[in-house]
């Protein structure tokens, strides 16, 4: 038997996600970045799709402890159509070379292109040299250096909600 | 009375605005770049928002020209919940420095302020300095210099779809 399940998060889930979420966004030197809740996560959750591993020999069925968690959505795209933006993914530290990433990223794309997406995007740090040789494996392409886009955000916090 | 007035897209429009589209693909470059075509644009048009720039002095009602567009989308962050991305942004070159693009901008931040999203991100190429001193006085941040963001893609074509 595998060590891990790859599945569909559920309602279940999302505090285990948003757990998972803190400890990315600290190893991401980003420790304030995440703004959202356990509650605000599971009211949005048909907002975003979410694979997580499952430990299959650790505690029994109703508490399996998540090894790590892809969560991805889908954007259009007005010259290639749809399209995938993998948001956040993540295998904790204890848990890194058994294959979990791996497995949950073929997972995620195996979804988004039975969803119709010839491409899936993602925003990688530049010192990030682990994500960066894990994605060039997967055959990523760095459109930042290639295509010479750079990525602005415009804060709308100001704007009159009326 | 104003010389241009901005609105919400119709299926209608969808004819100019792939016009504009590959007009906007020709003039970033990347004159390749469309692989949508308007019976696509047409088809998917719940996916995706639209705001567009019509003359009010040219033609009669039923015929009046497009000036320009902006293309944007909703997308899920797990960090900061609902945000926009600009995807397509665009004033024809002899219909600049009217104030249209300002106007078709204020039309799109106020829209997606109003839908509960803190931020739009849009990808502007390095070189592209018009583009960049536009979103800059929008109170753009440039990601990929502050936060060492890189963009990287995936294909998938080669997945196949069950």
């Amino acid at each position: 038997m595998s060590e891990f399940n790859i599945r569909r998060a559920s309602e279940e889930d999302v505090d285990e996600i948003y757990r998972m979420l803190r400890e990315l966004a600290a190893h991401l030197k980003e420790p304030d970045a995440v703004t959202t809740t356990p509650e605000k996560l599971r009211q949005d959750q048909k907002l975003y799709q979410c694979m997580v591993a499952e430990s299959m020999t650790a505690g029994d069925s109703a508490s399996k402890p998540l090894l790590g968690f892809a969560l991805y959505v889908y954007k259009y795209d007005a010259c290639k159509g749809q399209m995938a933006i993998l948001d956040s993914f993540y295998v904790a530290p204890e848990n890194r070379s058994r294959g979990i990433g791996l497995s949950l990223m073929k997972a995620v794309e195996q979804d988004v292109a039975e969803c119709g997406c010839s491409q899936m995007e993602m925003l990688v740090h530049d010192w990030n040299a682990r994500a960066i040789e894990f994605y060039l494996k997967r055959s990523a392409v760095n459109y930042t250096d290639q295509m010479h886009w750079h990525i602005y955000r415009i804060p709308l916090s100001n704007i009159s909600k009326t």
